[in-house]
């Protein structure tokens, strides 16, 4: 039996997001390989082995996974959220690029999922509506000022953006300066949503503005939607919504070129 | 028993791509809203009655939602992909924020799903594996100045790019002046995938470089991802692997910042 290589979405949490498409490999599959929160998700069972590694070792746990499906396995390396965003499929690629020959034919799949800004918007409302962005803020993998040019730019192109990874206990400083940047480019009105834990039991959802949000309102487990100019606050009972209009007219020509 | 409304995404046309909580919320509907094709994706049984309209009519299907949902009925809106991306939620808290105060405590949720870029990214590899914006290039609700400079800033920025509208019958001059920027911006090796039909039976991927992209490579049905100056390309049998680095050295400094 030839092996294979499914990298596979999760989505944020909840097993109501994990598309059938995934659950059937999970089904079919030899060997899980994943972080160890994420392979926590997989049910144990007779004739499927578990493989959780610890985080920041992502080359390793796709050199891993390639292994064993050369070896004849069929193997789901699991993902949170999307495999395809700031997630483990960039990573298997990379080792197969990088790795021998006898890899490179190998049958791979991408299985989308559920991305944390997808499922973060939604719990709001439709911040996304428009066109948007979507920033990595960990410097872990890229200089700062990549990250300070991209969020000046998405704010002069009037984005939505989306922030996956804002702060972390060992660079609290960036989610910092991300305010400050924002501050200098947009209105303070500008709405600004903190999603934690999205679709979890502990969820909590968090609608503020830029002159009012503060560093801690973000963690690991967080991810922040900012609105464009023209993102729209709806109050109601609980939580307001807030959303990005499709229609921009004519008339902001004068302000969105100056 | 009180209405409700669900926005609810069925993923870009696979039924493996439909998450749980979807299908759950159609198994619960006395009703379904939404436009022609994606209505006839729901299974017809007693007790559900379909409402499907033609496309460009958003707002009077958003506000025939609210009104039936605040008439009592359980009411599920259904878009493509994901109803937060250009799609049906935006639409509905429009009509709500307009529409009679009665409707504003109305139970609304938005039930994410697998939006059309992601399906494509993961079907190429992982094109958006590191920061990425996404625009919709359809000028019928936006002047098209504001398309031009979000796609040069974007290109500035040297985000990944996901379109979404790429061509129409009506409007097919404005990929070709999509190209032309983007040739303007950005070095002619820039890899360029077109994805039409993404998961269905019809799907055709195809991988390009700006240089030898055409105007006719895209049409309503596709989704046009870009890759950022760090995308690579993997040759193998079949269809090449596309993925974008989730690395970037700081040695790009020089390059990045001038």
């Amino acid at each position: 039996m030839s092996g294979w290589v499914k990298i596979a979405g999760l989505g944020p949490g909840n097993e109501g997001l994990v598309t059938p498409e995934v659950t059937a490999a999970l089904d079919e599959a030899t060997d899980v390989v994943g972080y160890i929160p994420y392979v926590a998700r997989v049910a144990e069972r007779a004739g499927l082995t578990l493989h959780a590694s610890d985080n920041r070792v992502e080359i390793d746990r796709s050199q891993h996974a390639l292994q064993l499906a050369a070896e004849g396995k069929r193997v789901v390396v699991v993902s949170s959220g999307d495999p395809g965003v700031f997630a483990m499929a960039a990573a298997v690629f990379e080792a197969l690029e990088n790795g021998p020959e006898e890899w490179r034919n190998l049958q791979i799949d991408v299985l989308p999922g559920i991305t944390a800004m997808l499922a973060a918007a939604a719990r709001a409302g439709a911040p996304l509506g428009h066109d948007f962005c979507t920033i990595n803020l960990s410097d872990n993998l890229k200089p700062w000022w990549l990250i300070e040019k991209r969020l000046r730019l998405a704010a002069q192109a009037d984005f939505s953006m989306a922030f996956y990874n804002p702060r972390s206990k060992s660079r609290p400083e960036g989610f910092v300066k991300t305010l400050k940047i924002l501050r200098d480019e947009c209105e303070p009105k500008r709405l600004i949503l903190f999603a934690r834990a999205v679709s979890r039991a502990d969820e909590a959802i968090r609608v503020s503005t830029l002159a009012e949000a503060t560093p801690d309102m973000a963690d690991m487990q967080t991810v922040v939607l900012v609105g464009s100019s023209r993102t729209r606050l709806i109050e109601r009972d609980g939580t307001p919504i807030i959303y990005t209009p499709r229609f921009t007219p004519d008339e902001d020509q004068a302000e969105g070129q100056e």
